[in-house]
C-alpha cells in the first residue's frame, strides 16, 4: 500500500500499523540524534509529521533536514527485510519501549537551546530515538531493566579482554544484562562472557540489525539473537558509518544503569560513552590497568577527572554495588510494601547479590564473590532463606525467584 | 663522663652537648611514638626530664614507661658507634631539624586525649620524634623541603618495581627528593631510580642507621649515604623489630609533601602509610595496576576509599601536579614579590616542571614528560627563557638556577 494512503487511513489507535510505518519512515528521513527533527515529531505526532513532510507543509527548517528523502519511501522494504531476519520495529507507543531509561534523554533534550546553532552536535546530542529495530525474542524493556554497559577499546589487550569477559560472566550470572556495542575487543569479550554464563546480552549496533558488522562477529551476533537482543536506530541494511558510532553511544549509556569502561586509549570513543553516561546521570565505572599500557591511559584519565565522579571497579561486586546504589537514587519508588531486603546487614546484601539466578553455587564461591569469609556467608544464609530471598537447589545456593508483584 | 654529671653542668646553651646527650638517652629510654613520654619531655625539657627520671622524681606514670632502663646509659656507646659510621644525632634544637614538616605531628599529638587509655596505639600515634639519627652529608631540612614519599610492597612485581624506579628517576631529575623506607621491592626501586638520576634520596629506617637491613640492601645504603641520607629514630645498633616498621611509617608520611603508593597488597603496611599521610594533611597518590594482580589490590582499595581523597597518578608529572598544589595549600607563604611563574599557561607550567635541574634535555623529552606535543613545547620555551625560568645548556633545556632570595 502507498505510504500516504496508509497514513490517510491512520486510526487513532496508538501503535497501529500506520503509526509504526510512520516511525519507520521518520527513522530513515533524518539521521538519528537530530534535536529539531525529534522535537518536531514530538510536537505534531509521527503520522502528522510524515504527512506534512510528504506534502511540503512542514516548516522550512524541518524540510531542509529531510531534503530529497521526503519523496522516497523504503518502509515496506525495511519491514520485509526485518521480517526475513526476525527483527521488529519497537516504537515509543509499544509496551516494551524502555520508557524509564530513555526518559533521561527526553530530559536532556529539553535542556537544549531552541536555536539550532547553539545546540549540541548530532554526534553529541542527547536525543531519544524515534524507534528501535530489535532482533531477538526478549522484551526490550525487561532486558534493560537491570543492565550495565561494559565498553572499551576495539584494539584491546589480552588483559582487557580477560577482565571484560570475567565482568560479563559475573554480571550475567547474577541476573544483570550486559549491554555493549558489539564491536571487536572489549565489547565482544563482554558479550561473550555474559553468554558463557547463559545470560542474555544486548548489543546496540550502529548499523542495521541484519548486518554482521564487524564481519568477524557474525557468529557472536547469531548467539546474541538466540539469547539477547540486537538493537539499532538504523533500519535493516543500513551501513555502520563512522559518525553513527558516536550517535549510538548515547543509547548504550541511556539504556543502562551505569557504564563500565574496561580499556580505553587516550581520547577514545569509550571515554565519550562514559561522559554521555555521566551527563545522563548514570554511574561511570572504570577498570584500571597497568600505567605502562596505552590501552589504559583513557581509563586513568577518566579516573583522574574529578568532575566525572567515576568509581574505580575491579569486580562485578564493585559494579553491582555502584549501580545498585545509583538505581535507588535515580528511581525513588512509590512507597510500597516494605521489601524483604530492608534491614539486611551489609554482609547479607553482598551475599544475596553474589547469588546467581540460575545454577546454585557453594558458600565458598559466594564468599569469594561477596568478598567476605565463608563463616560470614554461612551465618547469613539461613536468614536469607527464611526471607525467601535465596534457595538451596540440592547442589548449591541461588537467588529465589521473585514473587509476582501483587 | 658520667651522664648525670654531664647534665648537672648543662648550660642554657640550646643544642649544647648535654642537651644532645639527654635526647640520645631519652630516645633509648622509651620506644618512639609514645604520646605521654613525648609530652613529658616537652613539658619539662629534655635535660630536666632525664634528671628527674634518673633520680626517680618523674611522675609514676612516666617512670613506669621507662622502667629499669632509667638506670642504664648507652649514650656514649651510641655516639661512638654513630661516629664510626659517619652518623650524627639531629635534635629539634638544631638548625637542620625539619621543623616545618614535623609540625604536622605536633599538631596531631595535641589532638590526642589526655588519658592514656584513650590515646592512639603507639604504632598509630602521630607523635614527633625526640631526635633523629642521620647518616650522610646533606642537611636534613634541605633534603626534605621538596620531597615525595614513594612506598609500596616488599613482594613487588616487575611491573611495580619498573614504575617505582621510573617515578624515582623522574622525580629526582626534576629536583624532588624521593623518600622511602629502604625496604625490598618498591622502596628499593624508588631509591635506585632517584640515584640513577644522580639525585639525592632519603631512607627512613626502622633500625639503626649503621645496620644493613635488609642485608641485600647493604650496597644500596652505601650509595644513599654518598648521595642522600639514612634517617632513623632508633640509635645505631638497634634492631628492625616488626612493630617499628609501623611506628616509622608516620615519619615517612610527615617528612614529605605527599605519599605515592605503587603496589600494595590488601591490608598492607603501604596502605597504613597512606592513611597516616592523609591524617597529617598530606596528599595521598596511588599508582593503579592490573586488577588481576594481588599486588595492586591495596592500591585499588585506596582509590575506592572516598574519604581518603587519593589521587590516581601514572607519572611524575601527575605527582608533581598533586604535591605542588598541596604544597601551596599547606604552607601559605607570606606575600612576597610576585613569582615569574604567575600567569604561565597550564602547558608552560607543565613544561617547566618537566625540565630537569641538571642535565639539559631535548624538547621531545620535555613533551613526553609534560604530556603534550613537541609543537606546544617549542611554543612555550621562548617565554620561559625570557622569564629566566629555563636555560639552554648547548645540548638541551633545563631549569634555570633560582636567584638567591632577596
Amino acid at each position: 500500500m502507498n505510504l500516504d494512503e496508509d497514513l490517510e487511513e491512520a486510526a487513532p489507535d496508538p501503535g497501529g500499523p500506520p503509526l509504526r510505518r510512520a516511525r519507520a519512515w521518520l527513522s530513515r528521513a533524518v539521521e538519528p540524534g537530530t534535536i529539531d527533527f525529534w522535537r518536531y515529531v514530538e510536537d505534531v505526532g509521527p503520522v502528522e509529521a510524515v504527512r506534512r513532510l510528504r506534502s511540503g507543509r512542514a516548516p522550512e527548517r524541518i524540510r531542509a533536514l529531510v531534503g530529497a528523502r521526503a519523496d522516497e519511501d523504503a518502509t515496506l522494504a525495511d519491514f520485509a527485510r526485518a521480517e526475513r531476519c526476525g527483527a521488529r520495529l519497537v516504537i515509543p507507543e509499544d509496551d516494551e519501549w524502555p520508557a524509564l531509561p530513555l526518559h533521561a534523554l527526553t530530559v536532556a533534550v529539553s535542556e537544549e537551546p531552541e536555536k539550532p546553532e547553539h545546540q549540541s552536535d548530532r554526534t553529541k546530542a542527547l536525543v531519544p530515538p524515534l524507534g528501535l529495530w530489535v532482533r531477538g525474542t526478549h522484551r526490550l524493556d525487561e532486558l534493560v531493566d537491570r543492565s550495565v554497559a561494559v565498553v572499551g577499546a576495539r584494539a584491546a589487550t589480552a588483559y582487557g579482554e580477560h577482565v571484560a569477559a570475567e565482568l560479563g560472566h559475573q554480571l550475567g550470572e547474577r541476573g544483570w544484562t550486559v549491554v555493549s556495542g558489539g564491536a571487536l575487543g572489549i565489547d565482544g569479550a563482554a558479550h561473550r562472557g555474559a553468554l558463557a554464563a547463559e545470560a542474555p546480552t544486548l548489543a546496540v549496533l550502529s548499523c542495521g540489525v541484519d548486518r554482521p558488522y564487524p564481519a568477524a562477529h557474525g557468529a557472536l551476533f547469531h548467539r546474541i539473537v538466540d539469547n539477547g537482543l540486537l538493537v539499532s536506530e538504523w533500519a535493516p541494511g543500513c551501513a555502520p558509518l563512522r559518525h553513527r558510532f558516536l550517535v549510538r553511544n548515547r543509547l548504550i549509556a541511556a539504556l543502562t544503569r551505569g557504564t563500565v569502561v574496561v580499556e580505553a586509549a587516550a581520547r577514545s570513543g569509550a571515554q565519550a560513552t562514559a561522559r554521555r553516561a555521566q551527563e545522563l546521570g548514570r554511574q561511570v565505572m572504570v577498570v584500571p590497568g597497568p600505567v605502562t599500557s596505552a590501552m589504559s591511559v583513557g581509563c586513568h584519565e577518566l579516573l583522574r577527572d574529578a568532575e566525572l565522579q567515576a568509581v574505580l571497579v575491579t569486580s562485578a561486586a564493585h559494579v553491582i554495588e555502584a549501580v545498585g546504589r545509583l538505581g535507588d537514587d535515580l528511581a525513588p519508588q512509590v512507597q510500597g510494601p516494605s521489601s524483604p531486603r530492608d534491614g539486611l546487614s551489609d554482609v547479607a546484601v553482598r551475599v544475596l547479590d553474589a547469588c546467581p539466578v540460575r545454577t546454585g553455587v557453594s558458600p565458598e564461591r559466594l564468599a569469594a564473590v561477596a568478598g567476605c569469609d565463608v563463616v560470614a556467608v554461612l551465618r547469613v544464609l539461613p536468614a536469607l532463606e527464611l526471607a525467601d530471598l535465596v534457595e538451596w537447589t540440592g547442589t548449591g545456593w541461588r537467588m529465589a525467584p521473585r514473587p509476582a508483584p501483587g
